[in-house]
């Protein structure tokens, strides 16, 4: 049975410490357009305090300036390192903040489920990423890694959150 | 030479995404009081997105209830477990940015460092810190575990605030 849904607004968010990825598409049914992308980038020589008030405060800008319905964000976990896990999870707490105060849905996914959904494959590389975001995004212009992530977690959303299993979570 | 400094209002913060423990203390020169504690805790069945706002949003308010001049917390490092670094993480992001994002001056310290200022050994267990806390807070009431890893942050603190050591960091 074919699906008409309305036109939804989502963001997709790559957090980290020294660069934060944004990413904000339209989906509607199979179809996705461009909106805006960036990266939150704290001075090198800020505080951990200074990077967590900075991309909370950037987030909360950049979701009054697009109104998202639904936010994306990837489900990391990095192996080996508890000291790089507590960073990055810094980082994600400050993001999901922002999210959250903005009342907005969160979805996390796998870091291996977002490459499926825009890749084919699990196991596709960062070029890989990179190089299908511009197909399937062909007016997003110049994105670098981290803008490039965050849209492609905003990508495997808009693919799977009519699939009736993620609904269902 | 002796110093004679003003009162300052010290919070310190325990986070955590099940229970994040909070104390407010008065501190001038060596003398120390309690004014108040308690713990943020999201319902059992919050998603992760609820307990981040939560524990960001009840801060923001206890932070406008007590106006602390300086905030210590601890700097966590989970070993061998990136997952639980990562969930801690992300609860120490969101209090952080509460602490940031009302202009408040964030001190880290390391375990070692807050156990050897309050209990005087750097391996001290939860008990040993928790039966020092109401002997130097006589008048803290009853303190669970959070909360006395708090009160006991913010007690470091205000013993470490005007060592010339800490003060160059």
């Amino acid at each position: 049975m074919a699906q008409f849904l309305s036109k939804v607004t989502i963001i997709g968010i790559d957090p980290g410490l020294q660069r934060t990825g944004w990413g904000v598409i339209h989906a509607q049914n199979n179809r996705i357009s461009h909106i805006a992308h960036g990266i939150i980038a704290p001075p090198n020589d800020a505080t951990l305090s200074f990077r967590l008030g900075m991309i909370f405060t950037k987030l909360s800008e950049i979701i009054d300036e697009y109104r998202p319905d639904e936010a994306a964000i990837e489900e990391t976990i990095v192996a080996n390192s508890a000291r790089t896990s507590i960073l990055l999870g810094q980082a994600r707490g400050a993001a999901m903040v922002a999210l959250e105060i903005k009342s907005l849905e969160v979805h996390e996914y796998a870091t291996r489920l977002i490459k499926k959904a825009v890749v084919g494959t699990g196991t596709a590389d960062k070029d890989q990423i990179g190089f299908m975001v511009r197909r399937l995004l062909p007016t997003c212009g110049n994105v670098g890694i981290d803008a490039a992530d965050a849209l492609a977690a905003a990508i495997a959303h808009s693919s799977m959150r009519t699939s009736p299993i993620v609904r269902a979570k």
